[in-house]
């Protein structure tokens, strides 16, 4: 059997490590699901002034401050991005990108804003032909015709995986760097504008041209939140929470920017805070249920 | 025409503090009531571990952090405690222990928890007998009897110049530092069981006396917000909030532990924030409304 987690936090901006250290600290089992270089948006950021306690402090530097806390608390971050989360009941399984999956009883999402609307055809063709995990879905298109939007060159080393068994690969790069691809997948410095189709995924239509494919494959760095977990209650692409940071799944909690404005640091790391204290709670609830 | 403030923030806690920080970077003007000794409670705690970016810090050099921030920013607080608020349609009129009177468009109450249940016989009473104020109150008392019970050593100025008014004074102290009275006042070292009457105060019981008198002061550190702002929504001794930290009162908002469980500091700093933020939000809807 797997190892079930008290808890599963996900992301690791001020909401995901104020939860991860509260649930440390009140001993709970926490997986921390993130990246190692925490928060691009809060490394970014030039001067912060109104985190209290801490002011007058550059991105940089409060990153610097949000790791050592972790490194004194002993938590480790797992880097491995979660595409999907189903509700099990009394328990919720994870599956990330590269096609693990992790069991725990609660869920705390906070993996920040999402930035960027859907392609027009994305979401009708979700499933038809739509998909956002080429390591999960590459062997519906052996011998077929794909097409994957990148939007890193983390990406593409997908591109080469799919090109190991779909027939024809085409690769549309949304960032500046340079691409680094073999010649078994065809690089198209193009803008996607739509996708379409009948009953599935026909053509992808590109700014100068179109291309005709089976599938389209498209590789955000986040996935918005209500593809990431079904039935999760979303408002214009932010997660339904009351202020306890429950949302309408039971176990499964928000915080942060995910759950609205504003977009405040100080405001990321209360939310956090309380939403693993609602897990802690949820938790002993539990157990005096099984009692 | 006295001053008249963008925003009045009470309480120097993590949420008032938070608060006032980000109405200053926002350019409001602000006044900020509390104590240049911020928070009672933040001084004697032990160790915090769960304030995001201050790791195993002690009670003392948080309270440190959060002053310098404070003198970073030209932030100075009023000592002067708010014993009423009262909605005037645009702007709210605040009233002192002093008796001084304050005028600001938005108030921002964030005071913490108000411990303590009243006394049986408090509420029913309240301005038939029972005041929180002996400086607004006493002339009522001219050559009456009067029961002042004192929280700290502080109050007992006001029995001083109760002993002035009032024909009898007895000060029931609830405090172990020793009491320092003329002999115009009586000493009773006693504890408060309930207040009696019929149409209005008529006796003050105490566990091994009764006393029989016109009027009965309670001098608590912290008036409940209830009592503070009339027709203020609260729940079990919680100010009601939604998550931008709107009370049911136009431009009044809450935050911190006057709002609810969890009492935590990080929640409290982020919960300032935001109410700061809709302040703000207020402000700038209020103008777009004259021009």
């Amino acid at each position: 059997m797997e190892e079930r987690y008290d808890a599963a936090v996900i992301g690791t901006g001020p909401a995901g490590l104020s939860a991860a250290i509260t649930l440390k600290i009140r001993n709970k089992k926490v997986i921390l699901f993130g990246s190692k270089n925490l928060s691009g948006k809060v490394e970014k950021a030039h001067e912060i002034n109104n985190y209290l306690g801490l002011p007058a402090i550059s991105g940089e530097e409060l990153g610097k401050r949000f790791a050592e806390h972790l490194q004194q608390m002993e938590i480790e971050i797992t880097e491995d991005q979660i595409t999907s989360i189903y509700a099990m009941g009394d328990y919720h399984t994870l599956i990330s990108k590269t096609n693990h999956s992790y069991e725990a009883s609660t869920v705390i999402l906070a993996t920040g804003v999402h930035f960027g609307k859907p392609y027009p055809g994305e979401e009708e063709f979700l499933g038809k032909g739509v998909s956002y995990c080429a390591t999960c879905d590459a062997p519906l298109y052996k011998n077929k015709r794909v097409a994957i939007i990148g939007s890193s060159p983390r990406e593409e080393a997908e591109a080469e995986f799919m090109a190991e068994i779909a027939s024809r690969v085409y690769y549309i790069p949304l960032y500046k760097e340079p691409v680094s691809l073999g010649d078994s997948v065809r690089v198209v410095e193009d803008r996607p504008v739509s996708i379409e189709g009948d009953q599935k995924v026909e053509k992808l239509i590109l700014k100068n041209q179109k291309l005709t494919v089976d599938g389209v494959f498209i590789l955000r760095e986040s996935v918005s939140p209500a593809q990431l977990a079904p039935g999760l209650a979303v408002e214009q692409n932010h997660v339904v929470v009351n202020r306890s940071m429950e949302t309408n799944l039971k176990g499964f909690f928000a915080c942060g920017d995910i759950t609205g404005m504003p977009y405040q640091y100080i405001k990321s790391a209360g939310e956090g805070n309380v939403a693993a204290l609602s897990a802690v709670a949820y938790l002993d609830q539990k157990r005096r249920e099984l009692k």
